[in-house]
């Protein structure tokens, strides 16, 4: 069901043909939700959600039954340049956090019903200090890319990722640079909670990396130069899920700038997916309106781990159980507005 | 181990007489919030809420296993007056409509894993049309306190209470103006959609209610003149879940002005409620500035029915699954920020 790739243009090709929501199912959803027993209207977002949510199922009157959440990890060569509060062990040991089921992302995967994996990626072999040179060669990236592909569960109806990767945040500035464009402060925020000389650090690493490596519209080789193991592999699973016809709930800021590669090389490539939160990290409301996507939620979580697109998974399930659950005008002989 | 009351005193020392969240507790939910594996105040609102629930359920480690959603329905004389874009036989249209399951705050009910409970008071003796006298007399008035009292499940954890009631944007309105002022437009807005010529009808009655019963600052008295039996059922249900210690995720627009005449009863009444969310009702905002509630969720809801707090509980469950589920620092073999 879900095509594989191996080479960088088979990935760009496998994007440019991805599916669209399906059209009759998108109006036959519309034409239900407005004779629904409520004021046109009154449900506001959740109205826009669940349409939106039953022409990517292809399905007028959905369910979400089985959300999957997956984690990535990486480790980056970029951590020993003093970049985040936390060593660099840390990733290693969140990895085991996770598979024990003492993160706070098991218990919002748990609280949301959805099923949640863990893959960590080479975490023994960090990614090249991209200060120096690319963080990544083409094999590394394509290995990563397809273990996010490969990730994603087919019979999956709803998808978050998210991430674990000390001095990510790092990373995900690096790239937003390097797309969009400003300054390395505009992009460059706190992450974990690092103090105003480890900002500064920061920012300067993020400045030089994309001061060797250019600014770029490719988000392949930004992905390689920039990026991470998990941050690609996060990229990887979002286009599979669009492939798969598996709406997607973005997390944060480094979600984002692994979704952000992608819609640079597809202005189409991030149509399946919604941003379940508006992150605390600084930078992130500035990248979210760069993606066009208006968040679900803000509630100041700057944590990762796909924690704000988890959270944002009971949204869209009540959203479309009132769109499947609810009675007509007509089944329970209720007067419409005059 | 829930006191009763006959009198509009008793309930006044009642309210007065309310039980506070737990120093203790709340102090033991701060200190284990500060272990768990995350950075600190990396979940951002997401602490503060399950720390405050903590402290209200006496638990520094609780879960939220029985919320509850109670729907009460009234009618209301001043729907004769043109102020709503419905027919006033939908609210008992509407009562069968929860009973049967079709409604929007069934299945919102559902994916909260929420009990939902539906009170139709006197729904063939609608208020009278408060433009011409008080709504109701004190013994109405105290009926309806006393019906929504009793209805709160004292095993509950959780509370929502909403409203089905045609022209109660209408009283809700009048109740605002004569509590805190301002002009009939500023609390004025199109509830189940009225046109504009509705919206001018609707002012001008808010505006001559209250300029018939005046301003008030006593909520018992705004309550029996401006109110309806479902917004008097609201706050009673409200004030007795703050004597049975059970936390209130408050809806909008309506159910805030129940929450308003109590706290204008006592200001530390409403020490118990969050702001579930932010209605598209357009006073809904100020309303909230004025009883200092920050909302949960703003996603465009203005159904009433208790919607928008039943959309919320699943955030404050995941809140308090973070708190109580995930494993410390020491436990989990992590290192903590450097």
């Amino acid at each position: 069901m879900l095509p594989d790739f191996t080479t960088p243009d088979d990935f760009r090709a496998l994007l440019a043909a991805a599916p669209s929501p399906d059209g009759a199912a998108t109006e036959a959803a519309r034409s239900r939700n407005g004779q629904l027993t409520k004021p046109p209207g009154a449900l506001g977002r959740l109205e826009d959600l669940a349409i939106w949510y039953a022409g990517w199922r292809d399905d007028p009157r959905p369910s979400i039954m089985a959300p999957q959440v997956i984690v990535f990890a990486g480790n980056h060569g970029v951590a020993a340049r003093g970049v985040s509060a936390f060593p660099a062990e840390v990733t290693v040991q969140m990895v085991a956090n996770f598979r024990a089921g003492g993160a706070a992302i098991n218990q919002l995967a748990g609280a949301a019903g959805a099923r949640m994996d863990v893959h960590a990626l080479d975490l023994d072999r960090p990614t090249a200090d991209f200060t120096r040179g690319p963080a990544m060669d083409e094999r590394d990236l394509m290995v990563a890319l397809r273990t996010g592909w490969k990730a994603v569960d087919s019979q999956a109806d709803l998808l978050v990722v998210g991430e674990m990767g000390i001095a990510n945040t790092t990373a995900a500035a690096a790239i937003c640079l390097a797309l969009f464009g400003g300054e390395a402060a505009d992009w460059t925020g706190r992450g974990t909670g690092v103090d105003d000389d480890g900002l500064l650090q920061k920012r300067s690493v993020v400045a030089d990396a994309v001061e060797r490596h250019g600014a770029h519209t490719d988000g392949l080789a930004v992905l390689a130069r920039l990026g991470g193991r998990e941050i690609a592999a996060m990229a990887g699973a979002i286009a599979a899920a669009r492939q798969l016809r598996i709406p997607v709930l973005l997390d944060g800021f480094i979600c984002c700038a692994a979704a952000a590669c992608l819609q640079a090389l597809d202005a189409r490539a991030l149509d399946h997916c919604l941003a379940g939160h508006q992150s605390a990290e600084s930078a992130h409301a500035e990248l979210l309106r760069h993606l066009g996507k208006e968040p679900l939620l803000s509630l100041g979580l700057r944590l990762g781990e796909g924690s704000g697109g988890a959270l944002a998974i009971n949204i869209l399930k009540a959203a479309v159980a009132c769109h499947s659950g609810m009675a007509t005008f007509a089944e329970a002989g209720v007067a419409g507005d005059d």
